[in-house]
């Protein structure tokens, strides 16, 4: 039954014969930056939604679900209680939230190129931040990240990169290849790990997951796919932990329940040992794609997505 | 982008607010049988498609993973070999295309009421069928399932319970509930399973599955709940193996392999030993609406489906 | 084709089956006031469009159409040149723009109950509005219509009825009976007219229009509807001209141009001798239509509109 | 209001930015002709409906308006008692059942170049050819109407263009240019009409309308176009009238009711002397657009619809 109080439609492709549909309540706020397209919606579904350049970003009502699946495996894997982290992106500020979950991190540095869409993000969605940008150990910074990482020396135990897709002249396009994943690399501390999201992991839609995988094998030895399914993107998706030394896949579900009590401050409502076990545990077709897939994304020949 | 040939779509509500849309490329058949409406479209994204009563049953470019998921557990899981199997619903003849993999079963009947839906799907639908209703093994009949095994004394190894969703009026409304899967039991061998579909998984949407975990809690010793993301459907679904002494959950990845391999003739796309770890493993928050949930259906107070 | 660029639309749906949709570019403004929704969108096709209770009051792009039509046949119609008018409702200004382009009109009463509706217009439809408000004629009141109209015993050459549907709990409810309208009557002056927004004329959606037809007919001698076609509604939109003594469907066309030129300053783009023929010419099913009503609209027994 | 028990619909772009949507409630037949895709769908609003290369041509509800507007103006200006009558395309026969209300005419031929959709919708749409297609008056062939033209030496008193779109590779691109109207003139005897459909009359979307009209205006010394608002396309249509002599435009309400009473069999619902005015006196901005508009369409520079 569609409803019959709702006028107002945010149809999302996920190609061009299949959209997934959500009532809008609610424009809580729109805008354009410099760099892109922002809105606030109240969906009667999933609460507040970010979109950014038509593409929703994460809401209200399953966000615990996208950010704990993009923050924990890499930050319970690392080598030793993590004490630094990098977010690349991460505008609602729930990437950060999580990584400040864990006492040992005293600094959290988190780049997002596009002020105001951070902005509109602490004014709208405290839902999601939850104070994290106030954190003491933030540090937050407003510049390209790709610049950033090639003037920096620092180096981080954890570098979350929550991007965009990189929509053709979106602000995202140098940062899924193999260049950029090198600079990334030399960031990381020896036991540190990336995480990154990677694009939906759905049937026949896979060649963005399985390129970035493909690449990110070109510069780091461990490379760790999974995926989660995201209830307001209307498919699963994916993410993967990258490293120089740490496996999660050789993490059982009692050492990751171990970690996460030893670790985390507080409770966590999606991730835990048997949570890990299913998002790692990828079926069969998407393991088979991976192998087949034979894609580099370098500078040179970037991924669009269109 | 939506596609600009397109002037035709379906639209499946996952809730009054939330919708899956997908352009109809063409209506095969269309028909209204004694007991439900009856739909093969040709889906660009996901070519032919059954629909009954407005809702997706399954399509040609996902079956074999709501089949094989619906299959492979429960007749993995049987203390040893299955040799007999029912098929309750399954019009398609998918779910016995999959039971007659096994060159140990040497019979296997399904119900199905509607006659007019079977014929149809035979005449449209060979890709989902294969000849399962020509091998000498299949006993096809026509009848109403709670009758047919009220009145029967015969034993199975396996049941597969493949309906649609206990809609108001429709044909399967009695077939949800406590009572049933008491008759269901009793047909079972000592070391068989009975496995079906149990409703979508998705978060804030998990009435149906967990009230039907529940129930047959009621009746079954052993009771696995499993899920797996159906492209076509938009969102993850729920299956369930119940058995009197047998447990899946206890295979791990290489003995599900291992099984696979001396029980199943040919490949299969979907299913191995990671995605049984994969689909068995389910999210913290599932478990925990398991946990929480009281409802038993029964047939005084059965579960419509709105 | 549909852009691919969209991702928000908005439906109306005209009947349970029937819809009409655009494409959101940006959502400008919405709001809750005391008495409704209110949103100003940027369509794509139409520009600012202005939606009260999730339905289209009027567009950038078109309402020269709606707005002309709405005033104009009543103003050429009044006994000798307008001196007066009342516009009921009509928040965005526009028909009382159109009015003030007599300039034989020295003063316009605009009461509209909700007064944050017409502060958003007039912060963002400049273009409607053009000005409007600040003409030194214009006196605007926000409270009750009726209750307006009870107190005063001021006589009007024009009164306009530029109100939303009567929906169940929406601000209009009573401002569509045989006892608002013989109110109405009375604030007239022997020579003056009034003219009102009716409703849908489309065929088998004819209900609202010929009711107020049919409730206007016990109030006025001289009821005379007629309709246009407004694009952004998607269908024909019927207005009415109710009278104590003059009759625009005496008016031949060149009788109304040579009025257009006496009264109104500057030139329009929709309304003139033609144009009066064509929207006070009813195609036949709709005559029959009306000559079949018998509901008259009273207090005791108001329209709501689903 | 959307329907809860919908969940087909037929979406039809007027525009990239604005649509108007059906509930479909059956496909009655669907089919690849050798020149088009046809389909005959049974939609909740307005019965069965006629749907070729994705655009609605008719429908069961207000086919009245379209056939009824397309076809008697032109039999009710011609020079005399019509005896004759061509339609060029006309697939329903609905336009054929029109003509053949004219108990003068003894002689109607249909050339519609596809044999295949004239057979679905005798078979399927009996409501609308009504049996034209047994009259023993009319001649029914399935050639290129062009081709016909050019060979044949008949001529006719009424020549009925009632075309799809001219969509590319469409079977109709030559059929809407001045070259092909020239042939039309030649086959009218001296006292004789043509009228045709000419696409949409709202604002913004003139183009093909004023483009048409302008061709006649090259080869037809009387050219009246006129509009109708048909539901089901949820915008108004334009239709033209094209002469060597008669002028429709010169006919009033009463000489149109005149000529009705004394040519015609039986009732019309929609077409009246009323109605005439109303249809024939296009709104100002019509006027205007045809007025401005210089583009002639030839072979070799064909009109095609996006």
């Amino acid at each position: 039954m569609i409803s019959s109080q709702s006028h107002k439609w945010f149809i999302e492709t996920t190609t061009a014969f299949e959209g997934h549909m959500h009532a809008i309540a609610k424009t809580i706020v729109e805008a354009q930056t410099k760099f892109q397209h922002v809105e606030i919606l109240q969906t009667a579904s999933y609460g507040k939604t970010l979109v950014l350049d038509g593409r929703i970003q994460s809401s209200q009502g399953d966000e615990f679900i996208y950010h704990e699946a993009l923050v924990h495996p890499g930050l319970l894997a690392t080598d030793g209680a993590p004490r630094s982290a990098l977010v690349i992106g991460g505008g609602e500020g729930a990437t950060l939230r999580e990584i400040l979950r864990y006492p040992s991190v005293n600094r959290a540095v988190m780049v997002d190129i596009d002020s105001e869409v951070v902005e509109l993000c602490k004014t709208h969605l405290p839902e999601m931040h939850q104070g994290a940008f106030d954190d003491p150990r933030t540090e937050l910074r407003h510049e390209d990240a790709r610049g950033y990482l090639e003037k920096s020396k620092e180096r981080f135990d954890f570098i979350s990169v929550d991007l965009v897709e990189p929509l053709e002249e979106g602000p995202a396009c140098m940062l899924f290849t193999k260049e950029f994943y090198s600079l990334v690399r030399d960031r990381l501390t020896p036991g540190g790990t990336m995480s990154m999201q990677a694009g939906m992991t759905k049937g026949g839609e896979l060649g963005f997951f399985t390129s970035i995988h493909r690449t990110l094998r070109e510069v780091f030895p461990i490379v760790a796919g999974y995926q989660t399914f995201v209830s307001c993107f209307g498919t699963p998706w994916g993410f993967i932990v990258a490293s120089k030394k740490v496996d999660p896949n050789k993490q059982d579900a009692k050492a990751v329940d171990k970690l996460i009590a030893e670790r985390i401050k507080g409770t966590l409502e999606y991730w835990d040992g048997v949570t890990h076990q299913h998002a790692f545990s990828l079926p069969k077709f998407i393991r088979t794609s991976i192998a087949k897939q034979t894609r580099v994304v370098t500078d040179a020949n970037p991924l669009i997505v269109a």
